[in-house]
């Protein structure tokens, strides 16, 4: 997304993500990497320890710290949905964001973006039930957050709805539909493994919001943020690859929350 | 507690104790009756709805929200001592009063104090290390918390050290030895039932610091807090008789933090 | 239902859902009062010490043991759909029934029969994935279980596939629509809460299989099982009042697992 | 241990001991190694697929199933002791073996041994209310099973007192007190890294039932079996060896249980 006459793109990533002993991805490479962290919020991964000290490492970097909310389901990651009742998943949601937002003033900043996780991102962008209640949490929340998540869902529409900042991201490694959709992961090719395509895409979403789709159509996505992910193994080294070919293209990275 | 010339008392109750489905206590009626809530925060009991619900009713009130932190155990209601690291513990405590706050925020106030709950409260009176833990994560959170529980104890000390205001409380309706620890629940007559009694030590406690001994002897104990009980059948009503005798005898009912 | 000259009714009902501190229901009354117990294995509620002492209460009042099989959702008590992976379902299913299992045996009986709960209930009669998940999990087992629901639905279907009989049950304090199905919770008058009309249509259903629907037309439901609910205000007084008309009108209370 | 004039060694390695999307150590390789799999039951590691997929390879390679039991604290691995009461923590254990006994009863076998883990093994080794409360849940259960532990203990007594089964274990990685104890793991050098170290004291062990103390003496470890760890880096390949030089030696592997 050009400012004046720069292009500018944020890199987020989810962190955080382990649960006591277990651990999932390289918090602290990706932290490196990354201008947003998604932090886990111990409902579906994370635990206190962690967001503690992820906090601190991002801070430490300048890294900004987001919560990435769920479903309270350790033993589903938060991959299952589950259709609960809107005030309940609205205190769910605010439960997380005061737990992480704890963590982030102790290290000297603030939650300061929430990004839905796994069965409730894809929940959110097409239930308008669901979509509804994660807003109203962030409407209701004392200080002001922005959302992030995919453009032209019902997420969007009713940050819209309540006057919340939201924030569209694209995804280099997942196949999109012309409609905008993701293609579903059971599909194949659903997931793009060959990092040159990877890095390929990243260049096109940051510098022309263009991406192609499934069909063979170029499809624009307006994406203010890349997502990176880093649960996968060589996860940490192909997002450094993305990150360093946007910056030789002269694409400054930059959170999109200050 | 005299301030001038008049007595002061707080009075604190557990609330928010159920989980889910399930229901501890009736805090509607408690939350009439007490100046300060120890709500829990969802790891021994409470969950994210009933948290929302107790702060606005009690922000309604005007009764003053504490944290009732707790140890991770749902399953023994937080009255199982785990041996946990100092780090963890104090993340633990953190990740509690975090929640809680978002909530207490979102109802128009803050969480004021801070008071751990069964084993971790048994605990911090006696253990320097988990005392300390506690204490640190109370010095480290973002906003000032008084702490609240026996006088003279490791919390007491550990509270000092880090020079976090700490507000002793006295129980009605547990004996004590003359050595100022609380008979064991174990002992016969530990827990005092006759509510002509309680109302008595109550205003004894209040009016003069002080309570009889399990063997006779006069014990001083400088509450500015009785803690009623909320949870077992007719507690509402015995705690109903205090607070009136209380005011009859013309001590002021007031909060401890403000 | 009549065998030979003599009509015959099980009386089930969902015992041992408290968790921890935590109650819901007397256990204890409705044993008295049942044939069949429906026992909760710990994911929506029940826990290890609670699964034990109902196993050998039932075993002495010689009440059938039951796996009251439910999603692994403590904080909304197995009430809120989750939408699972076959694969994942019966294997939670599996170990919910093993664990039951184990308490049964050590009480001198085994698991008799499975009922799933809440949400898990409600979806399998209307969703043939998750029916067959819970049909498969049962047909593995090692020992032969009977399933109890509702007649005429997706798990009564996929019992069938896999050979496992089936026992169809009644509600007499539920509205039933003209379609054999339940009338929502959510619709005035789905929940019937005047005594003497659910003794009356306990009497109807035992006797002649019947029941006035919504629209007033009769319904023919042919339950070899009353589902009797146990948690609320006056549950087991009604239970009572319907297991004694019940006897007075010569229907003999029996289980129908053995 | 010699069996006419053979020596036969048995190999336990933890498995299982993922849970959710998160996975810790090689459960396959292991199985491919260990004559003895002691599988985590889901309340400190492990959950109901997990549990059926390791049963099922276990049984197919001939390696017996053991119950790894452990705290309710998958916060925590485990690791952490917990003040419960006896009976509380004797259901715990029933519960938990009761779970795996299903699937391994569906694959094909049962649960033969019993091993505690973490805090639950180091506290039953030492507390002998918590070794009694143990040693009388397997006593209670419905099938005969060993106990798996360090030799002349208070678990290792308490199994003596109901007739159940003792096997005693050895850590050819750790290092042993003169009085038989394990050195604390925080004390430098507690746990041997060196391979061939680890290897040669595997065949000390094996052969001779000796294993040189910290403090240069030599000290008898009449262990039938040897425990293998799996959840660190290179473990399997250490694993590996170890198995391959006891075979080299003519040391029978062979599970203790049949």
């Amino acid at each position: 997304m050009a400012y004046g006459s720069r292009m500018v793109i944020d890199l987020n990533a989810d962190l955080g993500e382990g649960f006591g002993v277990w651990r999932l991805g390289d918090d602290e490479a990706l932290l490196d990497l990354v201008t947003s962290a998604n932090v886990a919020c111990g409902f579906h991964a994370g635990d206190a320890s962690t967001m503690r000290r992820v906090c601190e490492q991002a801070v430490a970097r300048g890294v900004v710290i987001g919560a990435q909310v769920g479903y309270r389901d350790l033993a589903g990651f938060g991959r299952r949905r589950i259709e609960m009742e809107p005030a309940e998943l609205a205190a769910d949601v605010l439960y997380q964001i005061g737990a992480l937002d704890g963590f982030a003033r102790i290290a000297g900043d603030r939650v300061r973006y929430v990004k839905p996780h796994g069965a409730l991102y894809n929940t959110a962008m097409v239930d308008p039930v669901q979509a509804e209640a994660v807003a109203s949490a962030i409407a209701d929340y004392s200080h002001p957050l922005v959302l992030l998540g995919r453009p032209d869902t019902e997420l969007s529409r009713a940050a819209a709805a309540h006057s919340i900042p939201y924030v569209a991201e694209a995804f280099a490694d997942r196949a999109y539909l012309s409609s905008g959709q993701l293609a579903p992961r059971t599909v194949d090719g659903s997931v793009i493994v060959d990092p040159d395509e990877v890095v390929a895409r990243s260049l096109a979403l940051a510098r022309e919001h263009a991406v192609l789709s499934t069909d063979g159509s170029l499809l624009t996505v307006a994406a203010r943020s890349l997502c990176l992910h880093g649960d996968t193994p060589g996860a940490a080294h192909l997002a450094r690859r993305v990150r360093g070919a946007l910056i030789e293209a002269g694409i400054t990275i930059a959170a999109f929350a200050d």
